[in-house]
Parts: C-alpha cells; structure tokens; sequence
C-alpha cells in the first residue's frame, strides 16, 4: 500500500527507495531477528575496520527544554548517510516513543537521495548489534550471565543480541518500573533465556559476567557504583548517551579499561563527560582492526562506553538497502522533481505535452 | 496516487506529511507562482524579522570530489527545521539536477516529524523570494532594470520574484551558454518582462538598477569587476555559496556596503571568504527589523552576499505545510512505528490480534 505508481523517470535520474516502519517490520519478521541482527553486526564490524575510509564528525544537536533534536551525517568513498533523532524522555506520557528516527543513504558522486527509511526500529538493531561487537571483543569468551538493568525500548533487542551474537543464555533484570520488566519476560517467553528478576541493581550484577545498564532518565545517575563491579565484569553502558546523562559512577571508569566509538563525540556525550579531559581511553576500531588486544586477562574490567555512532546507521542503512531489495519490499518517494532538461527547473511547471496523462491532470488542477 | 492508505494511530502519533516534488508543483499551480513567491517572501521576512527566536548554526557540509552534501538544521520554539541538499556541478552530464533538496519539519516539543517535503523547487522559490526581499530593502525604490548574469535553475524564479516584488520590468540577461538564455527566454514569454540578450557581462550591466549574478561553476570567478559598478547599484550575489565559489572581485565588496544572512556562515560561504575576517557586514535581519536604515542614499553601492539560510528554508516549509493543509494536497509517510505503547518497540514485531486486516497481511509475509 505504500508503493507508488511510479511513470518512467528522465536517464540519470534514480528512484529514492521508501522502507517505512512497517516496511521495516516486515523485512525483520522474513529474515528473522537473528539472522538481522547477525547481519548487521557483520556490516558493523566490517566498518569499524575501515574506520579511516570515514568522513566522521560528531553529531549535530539542537537542544529544547523537552528534549533533543539531532542529525548524524557520515559518509564513505560511495554512500553518504544521516540520521534523524530526538530523544524526548517526556513522550510516553504523551503516548509518543521517547526516541523516533528516520534516514537518508546517498550518492557520493552526485548526491541523489536513494533511500529514506524509518530507523526507530533499525537504531534498536543496530544498538544492539554494536553492543554484541563490542562485547564479542573486550568480555570474557566464556560470558554466559548478563544484569540487564533498565527494560525499556533497547531491552529485548540486547537480549537477543547477546544470546545469539555472545553465547548469554542467563538474564538477571532489574527496571524502577515492574511493567517494564513485565513487558519484557512477555516478550522474550519462549526465546531460550532464562531470565531472573531481580530486586534491585546489586542483586541483579552480582556474579553476572556482563551488565548492561540501558535507562532512560535524563539524569547523572550511579547505576553501577565500584563495590558492584566484581574483576573480569564487561560494563556495556547504553543509556548515558547526551550531556548530563550518565549512568555509571566515575569509580568503575577509573576501575576499568574503557572503550568508546567515535572519541570526540563521547567526551561530550558518554560516560566519559564525567572524567577529565585526558582520561585515556580506547575507540573500538581499533580492537576490531586487531591493533589493539581489547581484553588484555580474564580479571581486567572492561567498559564500552556507547553513545551510538553515524557509521553504526549507515552500516544499518546499507544492510536494510540490501535486504528490501532481495526481498522486493518498500515503496519509492519522489523526493526530486523529473525534469526532461536538468537545467531547466522552471519547465517542472510548466504542462508536458509528452505525458498526455499528466497535462490532464495539470489542466485540472490549473489556477483559473 | 501517493497518498496512503493509513490506518487510524495510536493517540498521541501524528501522522507525518509528504509532500512529492509533484505536490509541490501542483501547489505552485493552484496558487500561482506570483502568490507562492509573494507569501513565502512574507514569512520569510517576518522571520527575519524575530531572529533572536531562532537556534542557529552554520550548514554541515561533507565535501566529495564531485561536489558537497549539506544539512541545514533550525529551530524556533515550535519548530525544527532541516534541510539536505546537494551541489554537484557534474550532474547535469549524467541528466540529474546540480542540485537536490528535500526537508523535514519537527515539533520541537516531541521531535515528532510533521512534515517531509522536496525542496529543490521550493529552494528556488525561497532563494528568489529572499533576494527580493533583501533588494526591497536595499536597492534604489525606482529600480525598474535588472541585469541576470547566469541563466540556469534559478534564473526565472529571480525574474518573476523582482518583477512581483521589486518592479522590475526589464531584464538583460547574459549566459556564457547560449542555450541557457534561450531556454529563460522561452520560459518568461509573455510574463510581462521586456527581456534583452546581451553580449557580455559588462552589456548587460551597464545601466541597470540591480545585477543579480546566479552563475553555476565552482570556481574563484570575477563576473563582476570594480570598473563596472556604477554608483546606486544594488548587487544581488546568488551563485558564490560555498568554499571555493564567488562572483564578485573583492574591489567590488570594498566599494559596497555588504548585507549578509547569517554572518558565521557567510564568513565561510560567501563572496565574503575573499575578505579578512574583521571586513565589516550587515546582518540583514538588522534592516528587516528597522535596527539598521539599509541603503543610506541613492549613490551608494549594495552588495547582498547571499548563501542561503536555514531560516528561510524553515520559513518556505512552513509556507508549504499551510497550502497543502489549504488545499488538501499531499499524502502521508510512516516514519515512526506504531506501538499500542510506547514503551514496548519490540512489540511492534509482534502480530497484533486487536487489527484483523493486518494480522491477515502479515500472516501472508510470515517466514515459513
């Protein structure tokens, strides 16, 4: 229903792909989630080894007393790619997602817009994903139990992620709100994770090999103090991702070896906005481009402090391209007008004879 | 033909509009050119004129060798605005615009896109409707002889623009392509302009009230030198918008008074990258809102140093929401995953019983 009848366009100029939510729902249930989530960790993880073929830059935000409005543009040698993002903790109270997205893949070469997509659903997946890659190179190999704590929107996605992707077959979970954590025993029923609720962090981090702390407050909160962080702990810290919203407490930094995305961008918003300035820390390319060893022994604590990077989109991006067309979904948009003659934008008004079909319309529609 | 069959949403999403370069064009019809120019130059000086409304910055640009891919991000309190669009002087040879646009308008209170909308028509008409603004305020009242150096996308759009709001009632156009000219003077038949081909620039320029330069390569150019400014002259500066790209010979700027948009990005932008950095300007809000008289006298020299502002894109996007409100034109995108709630996004993976036709629907997709 969202596809539309499109007539032949001028040489030269391409369709922009459409992969509305639904369109994107419908590519995850035919792949399945597994196999999505596979495939873009595989992308992810291929990109961050290619880290210097990126034009990378932090993201640009437009701040509100309700919330943030940003846009993450990067782009390769062929692919230019931006997000759109807000994060508006208020909404659900509103019935709206605290957290909507939509991008754009383009040409390098000559700018033309080839697809426009939801990316609420897709940053779930690629989060996700990154956490997996993350984790697959700095926790212990033979991580098995992980604390979730906070069971919002990420939760499920970490899940599966970590199930599939890092060989976690136990989830201890913790949420301020018990709907949460309902929600989430409700959807993972039947996923082969034994899930365990839990009465607060501690009890919830306790012998876990790996916590990932996903809240949503926009607030400097201590979810993970020091005496909570047992040696060997892998901290996947999700959730403290835009200025005065932190999750950790600056002792299990200062405890730990910690690795971001895109350094520039995390000192202003990760975890790291609490450390000084010359806090050393570590961008995870390098551990996937194999120039750093990530996990140095089985007692080391490790970090990866995520904001969410561009190139974790644009991989995204490319990988739903690839898959809405192997599998033929998605509509188009006409987001640039069809002109016979490029240099001639003001002939678009002006009634075609060649497109009988089209002056009919025009002459309906003529101003008297 | 593009507007969708949409479902009736959860309270609290709106429905996000999209507005088809054809939409854009049909609004174009049934308004007129004359009104749509006329009222998006109104808002757009209105806007001007509560500059201190808005949270500004400079494009972000992602240079190629083939040319540029920006985004143009703005708020008031209301509404968040961007802009993408490209600028690739190649395209033409492979039968694509040199440049594409499209924008999204946004709530600022939830980041909610309202609006997806094309914007390479729509920039023509914001670029004339700003230029005209700005010579109403600048150039000499009797001004009734304008000279057009470029005749590319948007020379016709400058044409009817200064005709409508300036007065002008003569053009003398001048393209180093002849087929260029020819393809503005077919367009502007019978639209009320006496209109001369020249020679040459220095043709052209000689006697007239305002010259307008929209000149497409991207070079250090001298379209315009010292000796061919007469006194009273208003120079409307269109073509020079990007690192590396101008018109004018810096002795042009230092005989004039210089109006620019935003000034940070002007300084970057503009006919102003010749210049030091302390060279003096004016903001062209200052004028609009009567803070600065504008042209001092009718021998004085003005330069308006035009790149194109997000604000005015803001402005031409909130033009277009209103008439296509007006005239019901347009159809919907579904940007945003619609969730019975909020909080749960993986529930959107889920067939929902509560919507027959959609479980039917995606029963049919399932994976085997």
């Amino acid at each position: 229903m969202d596809a539309h009848d499109t007539p032949a366009r001028p040489q030269g100029l391409p369709a922009t792909r459409y992969l509305s939510a639904r369109h994107v729902v419908e590519i995850v249930r035919r792949q399945g989630l597994t196999a999505c989530i596979a495939g873009i960790a595989e992308r992810i993880e291929a990109d961050f080894r290619r880290w210097h073929e990126f034009d990378k830059q932090a993201r640009v935000a437009c701040h509100s007393d309700g919330g943030v409005i940003e846009l993450m543009p990067i782009a390769d040698d062929s692919r230019y790619a931006f997000k759109y993002v807000n994060g508006h903790p208020r909404n659900t109270v509103g019935g709206l997602p605290t957290v909507m997205a939509f991008g754009v893949l383009a040409d390098v070469d000559t700018g033309a817009p080839r697809l426009l997509a939801e990316l609420t659903l897709t940053t779930a997946l690629r989060t996700a994903a990154t956490s997996a890659v993350a984790a697959r190179a700095l926790a212990r190999r033979d991580s098995r139990c992980m604390a979730l704590i906070g069971c919002g929107a990420q939760g499920e996605f970490q899940a599966v992620a970590f199930r599939d992707l890092v060989g976690i077959r136990e989830l201890r979970v913790f949420d301020v709100d018990p709907g949460a954590i309902a929600k989430l025993e409700r959807n993972l029923a039947g996923e082969g994770l034994r899930i365990r609720r839990c009465a607060n962090t501690a009890e919830a981090v306790r012998g876990a090999d790996i916590v990932t702390t996903a809240t949503a407050d926009k607030l400097r909160a201590t979810i993970l103090t020091p005496p909570m962080v047992e040696p060997g702990l892998h901290v996947n810290a999700v959730g403290g991702d835009c200025p005065g919203k932190t999750e950790l407490h600056r002792g299990v930094l200062e405890a730990a070896e910690v690795f971001v995305e895109f350094e520039p961008q995390t000192r202003i918003e990760g975890e790291l906005q609490q450390m000084p300035a010359d806090f050393a820390v570590t961008e995870l390319w390098q551990v996937l481009a194999g120039r750093h060893p990530g996990r140095r022994d089985a007692a080391q604590i490790t970090v990866f402090d995520s904001v969410g990077f561009a190139l974790e989109d644009h991989a995204a991006l490319c990988w739903m391209q690839d898959a809405a067309e192997t599998l033929g979904i998605g509509g188009t948009v006409e987001l640039v007008p069809r002109s016979p003659d490029p240099k001639d934008l003001f002939g678009v008004l002006r009634p075609s004879p060649a497109r009988p079909h089209e002056a009919a319309r025009r002459t309906a529609f003529a101003h008297p």
